[in-house]
């Protein structure tokens, strides 16, 4: 075999497996080579115990039945309870915490065959203050939060898949900033039972991968569905809103050359490629998405706040805590219903388009490891339950990576999936 | 005194500490006694242990801050994670767990001075089969399900405070049953982090109390904000819709009776009463909810379905689960839509009414233990995110108590409050 175990995909991995050409243990082992290879200069895991990876990889091999994960190491966001792993919400207030039960996720990871590699690295609380993680394209920069880790151990080649979350853009942008595939679900889609809350009425999981496929088969087994693939044939080109957002001025020059690029192929491949903008009442989004996280999250954490205050850091104490127990249940209820309003709103803006192409964050992953970058360009389709998906398709001045986003309307995962087809086939991807 | 300390409302209670007139000791011993008189007729408790209800207790006379919850002694159904004891979730498969944290509406319950008491008895997984409990009226009867416990031990005068949860019916069944007031707020109003999913999309809790003024003082404290109490002035005689809804084959003669009752006694009061009758769509309110609540339970149960099945009831085996299963994803998605569609319509029905009144339960708590009554009365309002309370204002023939229940549109928890206190004021409540 010309590639390395630890660089395929979960999709091709599985096709291995199924035929009993490959062994999960050893798929397993060459991911674990390529982690303490590599571990020291990235520190994407917060756990990771290979004795207890391979454990798993042997009880895999052993099982008479082939799951859709069969033998697919994935990397587990350390919000996220494991009851044979500890789970610390990036904060030393649970150092050492050991879950008595798995979380939905990892349960149907498991029960699909697929192996618990370890905990990725979070944020603190998957909010601001950053873990260990260094992007592993240059050690300078910031590999994005709050999945830090997640996108860090797939771009890297140390899993194939990795589950993160998102509140504002903790998927999208590590991913992007990391050269993978990142897609956030339609809110409610994805059971979350045994993940930290961070902000309830926004939080969702989150699918890092790279390949556009693996996307695909993971949804799927984290709906607790049968996979479906997509159908062999393409779609057709689509009608496309080329939407900046008023965000635009943070978007630096090869990313806005990168959308251009993009709309200019997708255009010239078919695809009725326009720029939409946005209603005005979009401009409230960042404060409104600011009152609904921040009042739940302070909620949240009532039990952190009242027996370990001072272990929580200044940069969540000061930012999101703050802000969230100021807000009063009046100013929280009118978010809600302004986000609420937002959401058929634009419903009503995708009438008239099947996807938006709009930037996955504002440029390469920037230099320096105390933030994370700005959640800015996720901010709007977080806030408004729309599925997005990050792809990984261009590179700016650095060398490092650039991805593009694509969202579509509400419940139209699949048509997300296959418009993000279309377009990686473009690139070809 | 009078009146027993356990008798006293949690208003009283407070208003007894503040003053420094009694202390939360001696108010936990008079629950503690109460409960060791009754418990064994009852069965109320999945856990108690009156020393660490004490030590609690003297704790908070020790605080020189008085909470609005100051000495209150609070049932938590024992879905919800207390640091401090064990939660079973009405399931052998949990039996001695005990979380490391509390969830955040056992930690936001101590921050303000009240009490976790014990934990009371839930059916399993807040499902269908019951546990222990028994109607403290009558032992042969049910108390209601699934908060069973938490409607028992208020209803009993154990505590005058407890909290349910409710995913169809099960915190405005139980409270009727047990002649208490029930609320269900909003939809996503207060935070659910630490409280096991049954079906996140409908999941909220429940708040139940022997007092109209005790529901509104702790649904603020629950939001995790300052308590408001209602303004004096009692509120205009309101438009109320008298709405039997599709279930109205299954209330009984006293249960028809009651609803009358209130209606005629509404409509003397200045009340415009009409009789509601909801579009045809509604009448796949049972349908869209199986659907949903059966999707997501069973997949929030992966880990004990992969690793413990056999102690997994038949009742639910058979019934929630395996309906669960059997649902595609397009399934469930259309019948999310559907959800959200009713609801939607549901906003404009109320555009003429400012309240509903309903039916809480079917009749007065049915005999047996093996079952804990219809929840058909509250489908409707439960999927459609409504707040609603049940009214303890009537009994039946066997001297049981009868609820009545009044619903208003979604975010308007407090007009729903206003409106209570002005029906119980018609029956000198």
């Amino acid at each position: 075999m010309k590639t390395k175990l630890n660089e395929l995909t979960a999709t091709e991995i599985v096709n291995l497996t199924h035929s009993g050409s490959v062994t999960a243990e050893a798929v397993v082992r060459a991911c674990l080579e390529r982690i303490s290879e590599r571990e020291e200069a990235v520190q994407a895991w917060q756990f990771i115990d290979p004795e207890l990876a391979l454990k798993q990889a042997r009880a895999i091999d052993a099982r008479s039945f082939r799951g859709p994960l069969h033998g697919v190491p994935v990397g587990m966001k350390d919000i996220i309870d494991t009851a044979d792993m500890p789970t610390e919400y990036g904060s030393p207030i649970h150092a050492g915490h050991r879950p008595h039960m798995d979380a939905v996720c990892v349960a149907l990871t498991r029960r699909a065959g697929g192996i618990i590699m370890g905990k990725t690295v979070t944020t603190e609380f998957a909010n601001r203050f950053p873990g260990k993680t260094m992007n592993p394209r240059d050690p300078r920069r910031t590999p994005g939060g709050s999945s830090s880790g997640s996108g860090a151990a797939v771009g890297d080649s140390m899993v194939p898949l990795a589950i993160g979350t998102q509140t504002t853009g903790s998927t999208i942008r590590p991913a992007a900033f990391n050269g993978c595939f990142g897609y956030r679900p339609t809110w409610g889609d994805l059971r979350i039972t045994g993940v930290m809350e961070a902000a309830g009425s926004l939080d969702t999981l989150g699918i890092i991968t790279r390949s556009l496929d693996d996307v695909v088969l993971y949804r799927d087994v984290l709906a607790g569905t049968s996979p479906q693939p997509l159908p062999a044939a393409a779609c057709k080109p689509p009608r496309v809103g080329v939407c900046w957002t008023q965000f635009q001025a943070q978007a630096d020059a090869a990313t806005r050359a990168s959308i251009e690029d993009c709309a200019a192929a997708m255009s010239k491949a078919g695809a009725k490629v326009s720029t939409l903008e946005l209603p005005p009442a979009f401009d409230a989004v960042a404060e409104v998405h600011q009152k609904i996280s921040s009042f739940e999250f302070a909620r949240a954490r009532a039990w952190e706040l009242d027996h370990y205050p001072e272990k929580i850091s200044a940069v969540l104490r000061n930012g999101r805590l703050k802000h969230g127990l100021a807000y009063t249940f009046d100013e929280y209820r009118e978010a809600r219903a302004a986000a609420e309003k937002l959401r058929l709103q634009l419903d009503d803006v995708f009438a008239g388009y099947d996807a938006v192409l709009t930037p996955s964050a504002a440029g390469e992953p920037p230099l320096g490891l105390d933030a994370t970058g700005s959640a800015a360009f996720s901010s709007i389709w977080t806030l408004c339950h729309t599925p997005s998906m990050t792809l990984p398709l261009f590179s700016g001045p650095n060398g490092l990576p650039i991805g593009i986003q694509l969202v579509t309307r509400r419940d139209c995962d699949r048509q997300l999936f296959e418009i993000a087809r279309w377009t990686a086939a473009l690139y070809g991807r």
